[in-house]
């Protein structure tokens, strides 16, 4: 299987691009190829797919379910109870419209952190992105259900087995304070026995900060380093709430940072994200929408440009986390957290990538395609998208999706009566 | 000319909407009328078109012109010296292309202030818009300008009965730091003898406020007090830097505000929008893009995402500014703000109107519409928009627009030079 796509912009030049199978083979002006597929890339400029970094993708089906309310019965009277509702077939298909949206709006890889990973895993498989995925680790300090959880993370290693090469199982205890120092630790052994990626929530609230003070006498970093689980496998959702001392800890163990402004904002947990500390010290920060209810949607261009002028505006300085930083931080840096040979243009490189159709509004005029995408467009910029050699979205049209949109229509009604 | 709209979701329920010449009729199901067009309101929502408080639509040949750059070399070195580039010609095409962009997002009515209202007027009439327009009256502290300003917006106005019913004339000195004492209260005795809407940025940086402060002793909105211009038919471009003083004096005579939660975070300007401060005070309070050389587009729907989530952000209360709040500020607050007949849809209001599209991703599932339209879609949501009566956009096609996007693109190239 290979696709040549004939004259793209790629940072502002036109050129060909070949690939190969799952990879991007030749790069350069009139190839010389022939090639199963051939797209026009006239009036279209080549980015990398988005990595969205942390994700709850079937929580897409609590979408606007329970909105504007405090924190607390949000979460206790609303979410909880609705999510108790789930069974195989809402995570299938609420996994199946995630990844549809994801398509139509950039993400070729996503790191998933949810439940039933054989329904998420079927799901993402069909659809055909590349995912990190998961059953969230949880033993609210019991120690009998921290013995269950192990065993079914044991078990879900040997289900993933079988998965499809694009996607992973990765080992994701949920927080700390869900989360026994026992079942933490072995954690962080089981992921790095088996080489797995692994990802907790941290630092996330004040309310989250100041119940480790009072319960660890640590703050939420530090006491992840007392635990010994810091490792450059090791990323971190949100880490909103962090001092100088917790960001040096970070680069020393060269732990990730997801930064996860849509959901920071929206359920007030804090805007100041200390974006510019932690390139300071060499952090790998990359960027995630969450789960869509909280962000509402898995828009990864609406990230960027959120991430990108609140950092200017908290610090009251616009030239901070440009265009095209914000725009590594979601592609090249989300490849280096999962280590995946992704998130560039470049020969030898995975072929995740997409193609944005300039021939529209809001790339009018075109003074600067990567200003225009980040400021201007949105995630529907996005006309055709590669995923693993494979093209999943082309004129955005994605196969599938009525049918996916009537089953989650049809399945979601189960959470009106919670 | 009539439009009948059969089947369509209005606050969650279903109805038909009959349209004759400008206004909405009649509202109900099964209406027994003829209407010259019938639209198919199915898998739709209707929604008052965005009324956006505060642009500068021509100045859209500048989006991403200009990015991450200090405010003073950003403004000094290359905004102001392209906008000294403008042509009659670049006047139209760019306001046609904001035009175009707008309806693409849903709004009906903007209140523009920017350079040549005859170019202006002559582009927002072939789109169809409903609008409110100006020439940006500045005299640098200068007597000769001021009065060479007064003749010229005294010729605008007669100019200006030519216009067609939907576009109205308005007086808008910059702000206080290049208009001065004189030239501002002429504005205000000369929009009040004339029933026009008058308008100016205020209040928009810490510099600007430091430098009133310096300069007057007193705040900007004191500052305006004490020139005697507060009315009810000024509003107010910005007001991020205002005290509670400041704050009452605006309910007291009934000043309207313009948020711009894009621009202000992008540039710096500000974040923490008093909106509950003001609220609590009774201030009208309407939303607006800014120009899209620091929003960096006219997207309304981004713009009610934006403000909701900043307000629940800063103020660490997710209860603040809710999406049917926002969507009153975007719609209704407007329509009080500019004194015309629309922002809901009603009988015996303009019409002014959008149609949704439900049948799409990010809106699915859709436990709640309103949730759904402000934060997890944006202006691409927008199907069909009627204003004054006509439709101007259907299944996302606006007439024209390739010949709109092909002359910006080439008009465009003179700021390349600058």
């Amino acid at each position: 299987m290979s696709i040549l796509i004939r004259n793209v912009e790629l940072n502002e030049k036109l050129t060909d691009i070949f690939i190969e199978g799952t990879l991007i083979r030749r790069i350069g002006q009139d190839l010389q190829v022939n090639a199963d597929t051939v797209i026009d890339g006239t009036k279209k400029a080549i980015f990398p797919g988005f990595i969205n970094a942390h994700s709850h993708a079937a929580m897409v089906l609590l979408r606007g379910f329970a909105e504007d309310l405090p924190l607390e019965p949000w979460l206790t009277e609303k979410i909880w109870p609705a999510e108790a509702q789930h069974t195989d077939e809402t995570i299938y298909w609420g996994t199946k419209l995630a990844c549809l949206e994801m398509i139509e709006s950039g993400t070729t890889c996503f790191n998933d952190m949810y439940f039933r990973p054989k329904q998420t895993y079927q799901a993402i498989s069909e659809m055909g992105l590349r995912a990190f995925i998961s059953e969230t680790i949880f033993d609210f300090f019991d120690d009998e259900k921290a013995e269950q959880t192990k065993r079914i993370t044991e078990e879900n290693l040997k289900l993933a087995q079988s998965f499809d090469s694009t996607v992973h199982y990765s080992i994701k205890p949920h927080a700390i304070y869900t989360v026994s120092e026992n079942l933490f630790k072995w954690c962080a052994d089981f992921a790095n026995a088996n080489h797995l990626t692994f990802h907790t929530h941290c630092a996330e609230t004040r309310t989250e900060y100041e119940n480790s003070i009072k319960d660890f006498g640590l703050s939420p970093v530090k006491y992840l380093k007392k635990l010994g689980v810091l490792s450059p496998n090791l990323s971190l959702a949100h880490v909103v709430w962090v001092d100088d001392e917790d960001i040096q800890i970070l680069a020393d163990y060269d732990v990730k940072v997801v930064h996860n402004p849509q959901s920071n904002l929206k359920i007030s947990s804090g805007y100041q994200f200390k974006y510019e500390e932690m390139k300071a010290k060499g952090i790998t920060i990359c960027l995630g929408t969450d789960g869509a209810a909280t962000s509402n949607n898995y828009d990864m261009v609406e990230a960027m440009k959120l991430a990108s002028i609140m950092q200017k505006a908290w610090r009251f300085d616009p030239t901070v986390l440009s265009g095209n930083e914000i725009l590594d931080v979601a592609t090249i840096n989300g490849a280096k957290t999962f280590g995946i040979n992704a998130g560039a243009v470049k020969e030898g490189c995975l072929a995740d990538l997409i193609l944005i159709n300039l021939n529209q509004t809001t790339f009018t005029p075109n003074h600067d395609t990567v200003a225009n995408l980040i400021y201007a467009a949105n995630g529907s910029a996005v006309d055709t998208m590669i995923c693993n050699g494979k093209i999943l979205m082309k004129n955005r049209i994605v196969q599938g999706k009525q049918d996916i949109i009537e089953n989650v229509i049809n399945i979601s009604k189960i959470f009106k009566n919670t």
